[in-house]
């Protein structure tokens, strides 16, 4: 390991990305020459990330450890627990990739658009145990927001540390029970350490089950009269199968719209979560063919998304669905934060067109998360009992928060961990200490680049995004010194020029004053310093001016 | 009334500024040759009105109809009632503005920092009938988080017309009560139209009391055994005397920071609704002269505006204040939507510094809305008992579901009017029709500026903030039409240039070939066509290399 940080019976455990955050979830258990890696996810970039695609993990430290990685082990199929496996794969050798089941399925799709790029996937089996050298894995299942996740077991030569996967307690699942004996089996025998899913940590109780969820979908099929839209995540393939039920009780077919509810479809259907009676799922072009009331709708863009089917259903670019009275538009989901705005719009657009809208809420029940909530996180601590304990995947004060519920539940003071990526936990049978940081950080990809775009170009957007730009270019002959006529001004989202001639010819006149008395006073042409002159000065007279700050980028072009 | 579209026995209700949005509200009320105003409100932009401060109506049916206005009337003293009471008066005579308590004084205030302007304010008195013409006003009482808030009511030859201004039913205010009786008398007499507040038309049931909030944080006070760090409203002035009450059960002396929270002290100290025994409202320098478990902070914040003083203190930037551990911060607000990620971000970097972060939720009650929840929406329409109805104060949907309460309440069909701006409603004691459509607008105030910036300038900055700007500058000699020297190729926000070199010099060496191809072509200078074509061939071969949009900005330099 870097710098020596763990002795040699230590197992190191750190995060390359998920503490702090939610998203890109990487995590690493390392003992001697080994190396397992839990999961290699993306994060969806806030609005403060402008023009951001989106964001990976630094994996300099994998790059450099390449020899002792034994695996990447997936816990579900997520994307901000799998969606950078094809940028892992382009830069770091991953001898063996485990998943299981949707994970494997959407992992396929995601190797199928990245041609040229190769992983040995393995699917692991619910109850096998993976020796992995020193180090093995196994596995428990979980509930959660889809299918097939797991809880992750990995037996060290100094005890169990258990990943929690991300996982909720649902005594009412629509797919299979988590595994809740062997949770208490793996209790009994020990825990060592236990890295926990911290998302709904500060949410008090329980989180509501998926039965509950279906059931309001189907009563408010029964009650309503047109056409039943519902938008939803993608990913939810239990709650897409619980729509195409609710649809087939009360007589609808099912349309799919959008290019990630179709994938879901697809691969749902091959791992067999989605099953419906022949003639239920029909062509989206030919919903026509049916009265209102006898059609169901399931699309993308529950979180307003601007180029998602229900945005353009809302806004009435949609090609195939256009919007009439007695539409009925279910959201089957609730915004994430950030989002509130983006959906309360889309909101707005559907009722101005005529439908009727329901949101999730205490009355309506038409989403529940698949993050425990503290209850369930209090749960899992009981089942498992470690010694010591990591809060995994969220913000500093979920993490924060999921600690304490930690200390509330017998984790001894001084045996929870509240850490940042790269930072190393050294744990032995006995201890547990923090030994230091190994390199991480983050990666922007935007576009078709990876790492192009660092702090500089994006508060340059920041800049540009509030003010606009102002450009002056100045011709100066070089072997005269002279300024060859008027220096042009042109902006871009400061003002509209056209209507400000006279501030433009003044900004001109400005700039030419100002490059005159600069080579008069140095009797040369030097173009750095003439560009800081002009930036200062223009910058303070538009200021003056307007109270508005545009970038200034100054332009010297010299000729002879 | 432009393009007559009343009738002569026909008033006039519609709103300049206040439907299909939360803001700048501005509602008028037309009979004959006299129209009265209620509110002159500005709008704080959302996050897709890059760089804008504020948002404020168009006034033009104001300018065009001048002569008619007999006053403008002020139900309250939030910036979205009054806060364009300055730009209003800089392009419309007001002969009179009415307001009352808290309102008066920040309207003063106001009038002071734009000195020039001269406003006729009169204090209204809460039982006076202001007769203004054919028109008269009176006023009722209203619970709200500002002291002084009214409903207004406009006696016109055909009937009462009720604005409800922002109001919620607090049977245990910390201010006086509401006028209850007011109201159900004007019911019993006839309420020919209402406008009513439909900010929390979605949320069902009753908002919690002030007092159940003032409880709650004398309870945490007692309790927490450091610093209590207030955030709130800073116009939530009987907030800020219970954070100051419940300061002085516990032995706390308080400190405000925040420029709006020190003017609400002023204000509000004016005014009589600030009281405290001397010695408890210290100055903010002298913090340190007491025990923490001795202090109380009161601060603004609670909504993670990045310039104001909780956040400050949050980022360790703020120069009185930093966080210790055993600091207890308190979120007296919830946050606004769209606010949640900024608040978020603020709330993990106080956990980073230690402090221990309480925000409302259902357990902790430490905030409450000032606006009706639904079934105090209904307590208002039984007590007036409308026979028209027009939801105001709200998006689209807030409207539209306010609609269906009314009609739940007894409003018929066809009786309730879900509108636009500048959507004229023409009522007489028997009847309502929409009558057309008076100019209606927004107008983007930024800096300085006044309506400069128009949806050009915004569209530039969406795109600049995405994918950053890329210039091409070409000099060409004007008398033998040739390129001199290499065009300069300069990005702002795209991709970090020095780390591109061969894609600049590829770029630049491009647009040599298109302007002498062109120039070839065409055998003269036509700087419009080259501008266009290089545009066009770059942005293609730049999203071709890069799958990024940047926008392209040509410039051309003759010289001779």
């Amino acid at each position: 390991m870097q710098n020596n940080l763990l002795n040699k019976n230590e197992v190191g455990v750190f995060a390359l990305g998920g503490l702090g955050e939610v998203g890109k979830n990487m995590y690493c258990i390392e003992y001697q020459d080994e190396i397992i890696i839990i999961d290699s996810g993306i994060l969806f970039p806030d609005d403060s990330l402008l023009g951001i695609d989106y964001v990976i993990n630094d994996y300099t430290y994998l790059i450099e450890n390449q020899s002792k990685i034994k695996a990447l082990i997936i816990s579900h199929g997520h994307e901000d627990h799998i969606g950078a496996i094809p940028y892992l794969l382009r830069q770091v050798h991953i001898p063996k990739i485990y998943a299981n089941g949707m994970a494997i399925g959407l992992i396929r799709n995601k190797m199928k658009e990245n041609k040229g790029l190769r992983a040995n996937l393995i699917e692991f089996q619910e109850y096998e145990k993976l020796v992995l050298g020193k180090l093995s894995v196994s596995f428990y299942r979980t509930n959660h927001s889809i299918p097939d996740s797991f809880g992750i077991v990995v037996h060290t030569p100094e005890g169990v540390i258990i990943h929690s996967g991300d996982f909720k307690f649902d005594f009412t699942p629509t797919g299979p029970d988590a595994n809740y004996q062997r949770m208490a089996e793996l209790g009994k025998k020990g825990v060592l350490l236990l890295l926990s899913d911290s998302t709904n940590s500060e949410l008090a109780g329980f989180t509501k089950s998926e039965k509950t969820v279906a059931s309001s979908i189907k009563d408010i099929f029964t009650k309503i009269e047109g056409r039943a839209i519902v938008a939803t995540f993608a990913s939810n393939v239990h709650r897409v199968q619980q729509i195409i039920e609710a649809s087939v009780a009360t007589n609808r077919k099912v349309a799919a719209y959008g290019r990630s509810m179709l994938k879901t479809l697809e691969v749902g259907s091959e791992m067999g979560y989605i099953k419906a009676p022949p003639g239920t799922l029909i062509d989206p072009n030919h919903i026509k063919r049916y009265k209102p009331e006898e059609i169901t709708i399931v699309c993308t863009g529950s979180q307003g998304e601007p180029l998602a089917a229900l945005s353009r259903i809302a806004a009435g670019t949609h090609r195939q669905i256009k919007i009439t009275p007695g539409d009925t538009v279910i959201f089957s989901s609730s915004p994430i934060p950030g989002n509130q705005l983006g959906v309360g719009k889309t909101i707005n657009m559907l009722f101005r067109r005529g439908a009727n809208v329901i949101t999730n809420s205490p009355l309506t029940d038409t989403h529940t998360s698949g993050h425990a909530g503290a209850e369930e996180l209090k749960l899992l601590l009981k089942l498992l009992k470690p010694k010591f304990f990591m809060p995994i995947h969220g913000e500093y004060r979920m993490l924060k928060i999921h600690a304490q519920i930690g200390h509330d539940c017998g984790v001894r003071k001084g045996n929870s961990f509240v850490m940042d990526n790269g930072d190393v936990l050294a744990v032995t049978r006995k201890s547990a200490r923090p030994a230091g940081k190994v390199q991480a950080g983050t990666v922007y990809v935007d576009g078709t680049g990876i790492g192009d775009i660092g702090n500089i170009v994006i508060r340059d957007r920041k800049i540009l995004s509030e003010d606009g730009l102002l450009s002056t270019i100045v011709t100066i002959n070089s072997e005269t010194l002279e300024v060859i006529g008027k220096p042009v001004i042109i902006s871009r989202g400061f003002i509209y020029m056209r209507d400000h001639e006279a501030l433009t010819a003044e900004i001109s006149e400005k700039v030419k004053q100002i490059v005159e008395r600069k080579i008069k006073q140095t009797k040369k042409l030097n173009i750095n310093i003439l560009k800081r002159e002009i930036t200062k000065q223009i910058k303070d007279f538009v200021q003056g001016k307007t109270e508005r700050n545009p970038m200034i980028m100054p332009v010297i072009m010299s000729v002879n």
